[in-house]
């Protein structure tokens, strides 16, 4: 033996993967920045006057850790929210949440279930843990919570992940079938709802159940709607035993003081979030009749993107993609066939979509090999 | 059985704990703010003008996500320390990189060896992750990296904590010194050497080692001398093969973007680190002047605090230090006897000390009972 760590086995099984390649990369790859960002679904539009106010006042608090307890931005929520600080996690993002999540729930072994194309980062924790995930397909473009529910039934899995508005189809279910669906769940198995995409989806998207209901936990965050993604600030509602189970394994000094301050502010300004979902609509809108103009069939959203069918196989919208990129364009695409049929484009600014409508065609054109 | 998530017998096994209490908590129970903040080891100097600068322009670029190579801040680490980027991972704090080196290295059942009274942070992972923890007692007030060596070897370790500078002591030692102890370190043992206070130690403090070194990860912070605990941003030094294995664990996508290109800024200003060290040198002179005047003994520190020792028992300094709380001075102390006879005290700015240097002997009389 020479030198170096020993990794227990399940360590040393994982690949150094990657969930998603940053647009950074890529742009130090082509050796040019994009022209317009439109691949991750952040917000073009940026956080709230009151959020960059804070983020920037605090900033000269920096050399003071955040409180751990995350106090002040719990009793934000439990406000706005209508439950209790008890009901409230806050972590680094939905991605640092559901890392802590699965920790929670999932030793080696155990089976995880989730839909084949979904969020690669639960993926990623799955494996990271030792779970053994069972993949369930999309019914049509969407999620399907009812197979799901069945497959956790017949693999006695620990946890479900589902995501409500979807990423990266943008389809969505009202919640009360949601509700609906939850009969079925079996006890012992609990749903992950990923609600990163809640503020852009019609009113009753959210099921109308209990925060204190022990079936499920919906994770939330400030990257989408309130324009914070860099920030890293996402939180959980659950049932107080599960909130509190979080405390025996999270970073409890992880969150950044700014960030946590620009969060309470974002959470003051309806106003500011309204006229987001707005510009994100609009911002759909146009890229719908972009993608009409080209041929192409942009699907119905309730979140910040439009995905969009581009008539082919993999390989095409591949090549459609890869070509959107040496524009300048930064967008990204399902992994998982037929959905990967597509291309995810987020909602940008005008000039954004003005790139797009240039890009575009000539994209299709080179897809086309004409 | 009732719905509910069904947790895995070592996560049913955790306490609900927290390593450490932070001080917003003790403030809202007191119903004040406290009136200095000496207790957290915090540079009440803050960040450089240039990082604070940068992270109040990055504000403005929050709705992008980080890079999440951090490859900005690894190349800058890079050239400051001479090393490669390939021997830096980025992580939120040193507490984050605790956590994921741990579950790289320690499966359940697995040894692990630390000092006793050294970092809980560090121990809050090891229990988390199973691992069985060692503890080795301090030579007098520092901890013993022969003693910690020769356990690992007789309890097969995987992983050895060892800070240098030692918090909760302020005590060090010099590189020299960890280089020759090395010589004994078994094979497949890792040596996770905590330098988060390497910026106000001595020339030679840390080891004249190559970063490829194989039998120890560096770990080093921005929340010391670069002020911006609030911030997360720490980083680890080792060989590329380690460095690669956080790639499969880490969120990727967990470092808080402002606070990147703040530490990026700071990089760029050791005028400013420089001031920083001198005025934590006055601070710590003036402590202990403070402490001598009340017949108390400073230890000698090459950290950003003091450690004083009480001259008796834990109980005794326990009681100090709940009678300088109550006076609104925020004081930290070892958990651990006989290291525990003492109290820790931060820098702090002149008007901190002032309020320490009236503070202290009311907190004596009430702790004698007189």
């Amino acid at each position: 033996m020479t030198h170096g760590p020993r990794y227990p086995a399940l360590i040393a099984s994982l690949p150094e993967t990657v969930p998603f390649v940053g647009p950074e990369v890529q742009e130090r790859s082509r050796g040019a920045p994009f022209v317009a960002r439109l691949g991750a679904n952040e917000s073009v539009f940026g956080p709230s006057p009151g959020a960059l106010a804070a983020m920037r006042a605090e900033a000269a608090e920096i050399w003071k850790y955040a409180d751990p307890t995350g106090h002040d931005l719990k009793a934000a929520l439990a406000a706005k929210l209508g439950c209790t600080p008890e009901n409230i996690v806050v972590g680094e993002g939905i991605d640092g949440l559901l890392g802590y999540l699965v920790r929670l729930l999932v030793a080696p072994g155990d089976a995880v279930v989730t839909s084949d194309g979904a969020y690669p980062t639960f993926n990623y924790h799955v494996a990271g843990y030792g779970g053994v995930l069972h993949k369930v397909p999309y019914a049509g473009d969407a999620e399907d919570l009812p197979a799901l529910i069945a497959k956790a039934t017949q693999v006695d899995a620990k946890l479900i992940y589902f995501a409500n508005p979807d990423n990266p189809m943008g389809s969505w279910c009202d919640g009360a079938a949601i509700v609906a669906a939850l009969d079925a769940l079996p006890q012992g198995t609990l749903l992950a709802l990923d609600e990163a995409y809640i503020e852009f989806a019609p009113t009753g998207t959210t099921p109308d159940l209990a925060f204190d209901d022990p079936r499920l936990i919906r994770l939330r965050t400030f990257s989408k709607g309130y324009g914070m993604a860099g920030a890293r600030v996402g939180y959980g509602l659950g049932a107080p035993a599960l909130i509190r189970a979080f405390d025996k394994i999270r970073n409890h000094f992880g969150m950044n003081r700014a960030a946590v301050a620009g969060a309470v502010a974002a959470l003051s300004d309806d106003a500011f979030l309204a006229d987001v979902v707005q510009r994100v609509t609009d911002a759909k809108t146009r890229i719908a009749a972009i993608a009409r103009d080209n041929g192409l069939t942009p699907l119905p959203s309730a979140t910040n993107f439009v995905t969009i069918d581009c008539g082919r196989d993999g390989a095409f919208a591949k090549a459609v993609l890869n070509a959107l990129i040496s524009q300048g364009i930064f967008v990204r695409m399902p992994f998982v066939a037929p959905q990967d049929r597509c291309i995810r484009i987020s909602a940008g600014l005008p000039a954004d979509l003005d790139a797009l409508a240039v890009a575009l065609p000539k994209a299709l054109k080179t897809a086309r090999g004409t």
